[in-house]
């Protein structure tokens, strides 16, 4: 069994992306909808936040855990591996970073939250990974509340797109790592703005591909298939979004 | 001492409407900024969630709880008062709705998140008041983080005022009541699109007076003054925001 949790639907990318890659692995997905957003809180609040998530799905099961969050992934991972020591952790940042760091060679542009951005997690991964490379982060704080309002193509999320990329454009980055599970929604029209000789980079396919990497026996069919999303808060327009979404019918439960 | 929440700093403007009338009454204020937003959330967790913000300010030393946050005050009044039923809370709907009504005889616009429109709190109220008026509701989910990341006068503040607006403003509604307390801030920008012969009603300041009203003794100057404000996560940006806004040195706690 897989876990995987967020702060909410967002992370449900990466169960996407894990479900077009392997649609019949076992796995439990937790959303914090409850308690959504995380983006910008404090470190604590989200550590605090991340242990509780986690030992959700691992009392369900989870023999590996995937932090399906850029927030939790950029504050929380230390804490969870204290906290959880034989449970294996992978969170959304370093997959991300080297896939951006096998396409480019002098510079790589990183969105995501005040919280993701405010921590430099990007920028460390990837000077760690190629040290010569230059690291342009911006914070998108309203992509995440104009995703959940299913605005992925819409004339605001245009004028933001442009507003909050413009000098990433302008300062010719070679790849484009979208470090929000919810901007894979906006991927095409970031694609569109920033051109086609960009990158740009999906966490939610780059994390999926890693935990196959480093656990492929936990991606193997099993002939009894457990699929479950979880959510801290109950409503209907999140059951809704969660099955348009994924595309498919899977159990929702609530805690 | 008089005891105010909110799911973040949207009450705060109830704080600034207090201290613009009485600025050296005693109050406790706790945001909720580490669950918030309320807005889009299940009326069971907002139920659970007022109970353990009313104990914060209750253990403090709060005689009387302003209830300064719409989608608490549209779904868990009840609950409050059934679970400390010694203490007066005050909710931020029936004031705003009282003071609509005195200025309008046929139709009234609300406006707030999809949790207070999705509850009909304003249209019951209203009716009870005067039941051959005519309420018209708009959620305008994407007005909170625009506020939050202070577009108060934004190029796309006022394209979302026009998208959200236009239905009401066709009605020729007489008044416009502003159901979340975040929305003060974008009172300039609405009474501009809505044209001065709409009454706006901003519902921190109808809390305000209704609070007076009904327990004037809370609101009498001592020798000893007390004014706190607490947030459930820290964060520099918010006790910024919260100077700025109030315009005056309050202490912050983080709880």
């Amino acid at each position: 069994m897989i876990g995987l949790f967020d702060s909410g639907i967002g992370g449900l990318t990466v169960v996407r992306a894990l479900l077009q890659k392997y649609p019949n692995v076992n796995f439990i997905y937790l959303g914090d909808t409850a308690r959504f957003p995380y983006g910008n809180k404090s470190k604590e609040t989200v550590e605090r936040y991340a242990v509780e998530d986690a030992k959700f799905v691992i009392d369900k099961g989870a023999k590996m855990v995937i932090v399906a969050c850029n927030t939790a992934s950029s504050l929380a991972m230390e804490k969870l591996r204290k906290t959880y020591p034989g449970i294996p952790f992978v969170g959304v940042i370093e997959p991300a970073a080297k896939m951006a760091v096998q396409v480019s060679n002098k510079s790589i542009g990183v969105i995501g939250t005040r919280a993701t951005v405010g921590s430099g997690i990007y920028d460390t991964v990837i000077h760690s990974l190629k040290p010569q490379i230059k690291v342009q982060q911006k914070a998108c704080p309203l992509f995440v509340p104009l995703v959940e309002e299913g605005m992925f193509s819409d004339q605001i999320t245009k004028i933001m797109v442009r507003r909050y990329l413009t000098s990433l454009r302008q300062a010719n980055v070679e790849s484009l790592v979208l470090g929000c599970t919810h901007y894979p929604f906006l991927q095409p029209l970031l694609q569109r703005f920033m051109g086609n000789k960009v990158n740009v980079i999906n966490s939610a396919e780059a994390v999926v591909q890693e935990a196959n990497d480093l656990y492929p026996d936990l991606f193997l069919e099993t002939p009894d298939i457990h699929q479950k999303i979880a959510f801290t808060d109950t409503s209907a327009y999140n059951d809704d979004l969660a099955m348009r979404w994924l595309g498919k019918r899977v159990e929702i439960i609530s805690v």
